[in-house]
Protein backbone atom coordinates (compact mmCIF):
# COMPACT_ATOMS: atom_id res chain seq x y z
CA UNK A 1 0.00 0.00 0.00
CA UNK A 2 1.67 3.38 -1.01
CA UNK A 3 0.64 5.91 1.41
CA UNK A 4 1.34 10.07 0.70
CA UNK A 5 0.68 12.62 3.36
CA UNK A 6 0.96 16.27 3.40
CA UNK A 7 -0.01 18.82 5.45
CA UNK A 8 0.14 22.09 3.53
CA UNK A 9 -1.30 26.12 4.31
CA UNK A 10 -1.44 25.93 0.20
CA UNK A 11 -4.66 25.58 -1.37
CA UNK A 12 -5.67 21.97 -1.66
CA UNK A 13 -5.93 21.31 -5.55
CA UNK A 14 -7.87 17.82 -4.72
CA UNK A 15 -7.92 17.48 -8.27
CA UNK A 16 -4.70 16.32 -9.60
CA UNK A 17 -4.56 12.69 -10.50
CA UNK A 18 -2.66 10.27 -9.18
CA UNK A 19 0.80 8.82 -10.87
CA UNK A 20 0.10 6.42 -13.66
CA UNK A 21 1.96 3.25 -11.42
CA UNK A 22 -0.98 3.58 -8.34
CA UNK A 23 -3.52 3.25 -10.66
CA UNK A 24 -2.89 -0.51 -12.46
CA UNK A 25 -4.47 -2.89 -11.40
CA UNK A 26 -6.86 -0.43 -9.32
CA UNK A 27 -11.07 -0.67 -10.09
CA UNK A 28 -12.15 1.60 -7.92
CA UNK A 29 -11.11 5.61 -6.83
CA UNK A 30 -13.05 6.91 -4.04
CA UNK A 31 -12.13 10.57 -3.15
CA UNK A 32 -13.42 12.62 -0.19
CA UNK A 33 -13.22 16.39 0.51
CA UNK A 34 -13.99 18.22 3.75
CA UNK A 35 -14.95 21.47 2.81
CA UNK A 36 -15.40 24.58 5.09
CA UNK A 37 -19.01 25.66 5.44
CA UNK A 38 -20.32 29.19 6.13
CA UNK A 39 -21.21 28.16 9.70
CA UNK A 40 -19.54 26.75 13.00
CA UNK A 41 -21.44 26.28 15.68
CA UNK A 42 -24.50 28.53 14.58
CA UNK A 43 -22.51 31.20 13.63
CA UNK A 44 -22.00 32.52 10.14
CA UNK A 45 -18.00 32.12 9.50
CA UNK A 46 -15.62 33.59 6.77
CA UNK A 47 -12.69 30.80 7.44
CA UNK A 48 -11.31 28.60 9.89
CA UNK A 49 -8.55 28.29 11.31
CA UNK A 50 -6.33 24.67 11.38
CA UNK A 51 -3.01 24.20 13.46
CA UNK A 52 -1.62 20.97 13.93
CA UNK A 53 1.32 19.20 16.28
CA UNK A 54 3.30 18.53 13.27
CA UNK A 55 5.75 15.83 14.97
CA UNK A 56 2.71 13.62 15.49
CA UNK A 57 0.50 14.25 12.64
CA UNK A 58 1.78 12.78 9.62
CA UNK A 59 2.91 9.71 12.12
CA UNK A 60 -0.37 9.05 12.98
CA UNK A 61 -2.49 9.75 9.94
CA UNK A 62 0.25 6.89 8.77
CA UNK A 63 -0.65 4.73 11.31
CA UNK A 64 -4.32 4.62 11.30
CA UNK A 65 -4.06 4.23 7.30
CA UNK A 66 -1.98 1.00 7.70
CA UNK A 67 -4.28 -0.50 10.64
CA UNK A 68 -7.22 -0.06 8.62
CA UNK A 69 -5.57 -1.48 5.45
CA UNK A 70 -4.93 -4.76 7.40
CA UNK A 71 -8.44 -5.56 7.16
CA UNK A 72 -9.36 -3.29 4.12
CA UNK A 73 -5.98 -3.82 1.72
CA UNK A 74 -6.03 -0.75 -0.64
CA UNK A 75 -3.14 -0.18 -3.51
CA UNK A 76 -2.71 3.51 -2.53
CA UNK A 77 -3.97 6.91 0.02
CA UNK A 78 -2.93 9.64 -0.38
CA UNK A 79 -4.15 12.24 2.30
CA UNK A 80 -3.65 16.06 2.21
CA UNK A 81 -4.55 18.35 5.30
CA UNK A 82 -4.70 21.75 4.86
CA UNK A 83 -3.66 24.51 8.19
CA UNK A 84 -3.99 28.28 8.88
CA UNK A 85 -6.59 29.97 7.87
CA UNK A 86 -8.82 28.14 5.91
CA UNK A 87 -11.64 30.03 3.92
CA UNK A 88 -14.84 29.35 3.30
CA UNK A 89 -15.54 27.07 0.53
CA UNK A 90 -12.00 25.80 0.58
CA UNK A 91 -10.63 22.33 1.19
CA UNK A 92 -8.96 21.55 4.64
CA UNK A 93 -8.57 18.33 3.78
CA UNK A 94 -8.45 15.97 1.17
CA UNK A 95 -7.82 12.03 1.05
CA UNK A 96 -7.74 9.49 -2.33
CA UNK A 97 -7.91 6.26 -2.17
CA UNK A 98 -7.08 3.58 -5.15
CA UNK A 99 -8.25 -0.11 -4.53
CA UNK A 100 -9.21 -3.39 -6.62
CA UNK A 101 -12.69 -3.04 -5.44
CA UNK A 102 -14.66 -0.36 -4.42
CA UNK A 103 -15.86 -2.05 -0.40
CA UNK A 104 -12.03 -1.44 0.63
CA UNK A 105 -12.13 2.08 -0.80
CA UNK A 106 -15.36 3.35 0.69
CA UNK A 107 -14.44 1.47 3.80
CA UNK A 108 -10.50 3.17 4.05
CA UNK A 109 -12.24 6.90 3.12
CA UNK A 110 -15.00 6.63 6.39
CA UNK A 111 -13.33 5.01 8.64
CA UNK A 112 -9.72 7.11 8.10
CA UNK A 113 -12.30 10.42 8.68
CA UNK A 114 -13.67 8.87 11.30
CA UNK A 115 -10.62 8.41 13.24
CA UNK A 116 -8.94 11.55 12.13
CA UNK A 117 -11.65 13.49 13.33
CA UNK A 118 -10.68 11.66 16.95
CA UNK A 119 -7.13 10.26 17.21
CA UNK A 120 -4.91 13.24 14.90
CA UNK A 121 -3.47 16.05 16.65
CA UNK A 122 -4.79 18.84 13.75
CA UNK A 123 -7.59 20.87 15.54
CA UNK A 124 -9.55 24.03 14.64
CA UNK A 125 -8.16 26.85 16.68
CA UNK A 126 -10.82 29.54 15.84
CA UNK A 127 -13.48 30.39 13.77
CA UNK A 128 -13.06 33.80 11.78
CA UNK A 129 -15.88 36.39 11.02
CA UNK A 130 -15.03 38.44 7.87
CA UNK A 131 -14.12 41.51 10.13
CA UNK A 132 -12.14 39.72 11.91
CA UNK A 133 -10.31 37.94 8.53
CA UNK A 134 -10.01 41.45 7.60
CA UNK A 135 -8.60 42.46 10.33
CA UNK A 136 -5.94 39.41 10.12
CA UNK A 137 -4.98 40.13 6.69
CA UNK A 138 -4.12 43.52 7.81
CA UNK A 139 -1.82 42.59 10.92
CA UNK B 1 -31.56 17.82 -3.90
CA UNK B 2 -29.89 18.46 -7.38
CA UNK B 3 -29.43 15.60 -9.80
CA UNK B 4 -27.61 15.12 -13.14
CA UNK B 5 -27.78 11.92 -14.87
CA UNK B 6 -25.46 11.59 -18.33
CA UNK B 7 -24.60 8.70 -20.22
CA UNK B 8 -22.41 8.93 -23.09
CA UNK B 9 -19.77 7.21 -25.25
CA UNK B 10 -16.64 9.78 -24.34
CA UNK B 11 -14.08 9.31 -21.98
CA UNK B 12 -15.46 10.75 -18.57
CA UNK B 13 -12.82 13.40 -16.47
CA UNK B 14 -13.81 12.86 -13.13
CA UNK B 15 -12.52 15.73 -12.88
CA UNK B 16 -14.82 18.52 -13.79
CA UNK B 17 -15.80 20.73 -10.95
CA UNK B 18 -19.10 21.44 -9.34
CA UNK B 19 -20.67 24.26 -10.59
CA UNK B 20 -20.13 26.97 -7.49
CA UNK B 21 -23.96 27.35 -7.06
CA UNK B 22 -24.07 23.50 -5.38
CA UNK B 23 -21.27 23.80 -2.85
CA UNK B 24 -22.41 26.77 -0.93
CA UNK B 25 -23.17 25.05 2.04
CA UNK B 26 -21.57 21.84 1.61
CA UNK B 27 -19.24 20.49 3.78
CA UNK B 28 -18.59 17.44 2.21
CA UNK B 29 -17.61 16.27 -1.30
CA UNK B 30 -17.45 12.10 -1.96
CA UNK B 31 -16.59 10.92 -5.45
CA UNK B 32 -16.21 7.55 -6.96
CA UNK B 33 -14.73 6.53 -10.35
CA UNK B 34 -14.84 3.14 -11.33
CA UNK B 35 -12.31 2.19 -13.43
CA UNK B 36 -11.96 -0.79 -15.88
CA UNK B 37 -9.38 -3.25 -14.60
CA UNK B 38 -6.78 -5.34 -16.91
CA UNK B 39 -8.76 -8.66 -15.95
CA UNK B 40 -11.84 -10.11 -16.62
CA UNK B 41 -12.86 -13.41 -14.98
CA UNK B 42 -9.45 -14.03 -14.81
CA UNK B 43 -8.57 -12.92 -18.14
CA UNK B 44 -6.14 -10.18 -19.16
CA UNK B 45 -8.22 -7.69 -21.06
CA UNK B 46 -7.59 -4.61 -23.18
CA UNK B 47 -11.41 -3.14 -22.64
CA UNK B 48 -14.95 -3.89 -21.86
CA UNK B 49 -17.92 -2.86 -23.53
CA UNK B 50 -20.73 -1.30 -22.25
CA UNK B 51 -24.65 -1.06 -23.26
CA UNK B 52 -27.32 0.46 -21.74
CA UNK B 53 -31.35 0.14 -22.90
CA UNK B 54 -31.17 4.04 -23.00
CA UNK B 55 -34.76 4.74 -22.39
CA UNK B 56 -35.05 3.27 -18.89
CA UNK B 57 -31.30 3.59 -17.38
CA UNK B 58 -31.67 7.47 -16.48
CA UNK B 59 -34.73 7.10 -15.38
CA UNK B 60 -34.22 3.94 -13.01
CA UNK B 61 -30.90 6.07 -12.17
CA UNK B 62 -32.68 9.30 -10.99
CA UNK B 63 -35.14 7.19 -8.74
CA UNK B 64 -32.56 5.11 -7.17
CA UNK B 65 -31.07 8.85 -6.03
CA UNK B 66 -34.12 10.01 -4.70
CA UNK B 67 -34.61 6.89 -2.82
CA UNK B 68 -31.56 7.06 -1.12
CA UNK B 69 -31.90 10.64 -0.55
CA UNK B 70 -34.96 10.38 1.36
CA UNK B 71 -32.56 8.96 4.04
CA UNK B 72 -29.65 10.50 3.02
CA UNK B 73 -30.44 14.24 2.39
CA UNK B 74 -27.46 14.79 -0.33
CA UNK B 75 -27.21 18.55 -2.29
CA UNK B 76 -26.46 17.49 -5.10
CA UNK B 77 -25.31 14.32 -7.11
CA UNK B 78 -23.97 14.07 -10.66
CA UNK B 79 -23.50 10.65 -12.06
CA UNK B 80 -21.96 9.69 -15.52
CA UNK B 81 -21.80 6.49 -17.07
CA UNK B 82 -19.81 5.82 -20.33
CA UNK B 83 -20.65 3.09 -22.92
CA UNK B 84 -19.30 1.46 -25.51
CA UNK B 85 -16.07 0.49 -25.63
CA UNK B 86 -13.91 1.73 -22.20
CA UNK B 87 -10.35 0.98 -22.09
CA UNK B 88 -7.99 -0.58 -19.47
CA UNK B 89 -7.47 2.20 -16.72
CA UNK B 90 -10.33 4.81 -18.01
CA UNK B 91 -13.46 5.38 -16.23
CA UNK B 92 -16.67 3.67 -16.78
CA UNK B 93 -18.62 5.30 -13.80
CA UNK B 94 -18.14 8.49 -12.01
CA UNK B 95 -20.34 9.88 -8.98
CA UNK B 96 -19.63 12.64 -7.37
CA UNK B 97 -22.11 14.06 -4.33
CA UNK B 98 -21.55 17.06 -2.16
CA UNK B 99 -23.47 16.90 1.44
CA UNK B 100 -23.93 19.34 4.11
CA UNK B 101 -21.95 16.30 6.01
CA UNK B 102 -19.84 13.36 4.98
CA UNK B 103 -22.06 10.64 6.81
CA UNK B 104 -24.81 11.34 3.90
CA UNK B 105 -22.27 11.43 0.89
CA UNK B 106 -20.65 7.85 1.62
CA UNK B 107 -24.04 6.78 2.26
CA UNK B 108 -25.24 7.88 -1.18
CA UNK B 109 -21.92 6.84 -2.71
CA UNK B 110 -22.09 2.77 -1.68
CA UNK B 111 -26.06 2.93 -1.84
CA UNK B 112 -26.20 4.41 -5.46
CA UNK B 113 -23.14 1.90 -6.21
CA UNK B 114 -24.76 -1.16 -4.50
CA UNK B 115 -28.25 -0.47 -6.70
CA UNK B 116 -26.66 0.44 -9.87
CA UNK B 117 -25.36 -2.85 -10.22
CA UNK B 118 -28.47 -4.74 -9.03
CA UNK B 119 -30.82 -2.58 -10.99
CA UNK B 120 -29.78 -0.23 -13.35
CA UNK B 121 -30.19 -1.43 -17.20
CA UNK B 122 -26.64 -1.06 -18.22
CA UNK B 123 -24.48 -3.94 -18.44
CA UNK B 124 -21.01 -5.40 -19.96
CA UNK B 125 -21.67 -6.43 -23.39
CA UNK B 126 -17.96 -7.81 -23.68
CA UNK B 127 -14.57 -8.14 -22.47
CA UNK B 128 -11.77 -7.27 -25.61
CA UNK B 129 -8.54 -8.91 -25.81
CA UNK B 130 -5.79 -6.97 -27.17
CA UNK B 131 -6.62 -8.34 -30.51
CA UNK B 132 -10.18 -8.40 -30.30
CA UNK B 133 -9.51 -4.54 -29.98
CA UNK B 134 -7.24 -4.14 -32.73
CA UNK B 135 -9.59 -5.97 -35.21
CA UNK B 136 -12.61 -3.99 -33.93
CA UNK B 137 -10.59 -0.62 -34.49
CA UNK B 138 -10.33 -1.81 -38.04
CA UNK B 139 -13.64 -3.09 -39.10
Amino acid sequence: MRIEIQITSQPIDGRCELPKEFCSDAGARAEFSGVVRNKENGRVITALEYEAYLPMAKKVMREIIEDIGRNHPCQSVRVTHRIGIVPVGETAIHIMVTARHRAEAFAMLTEFMNRLKQDVPIWKRRALSGDELEALKKS
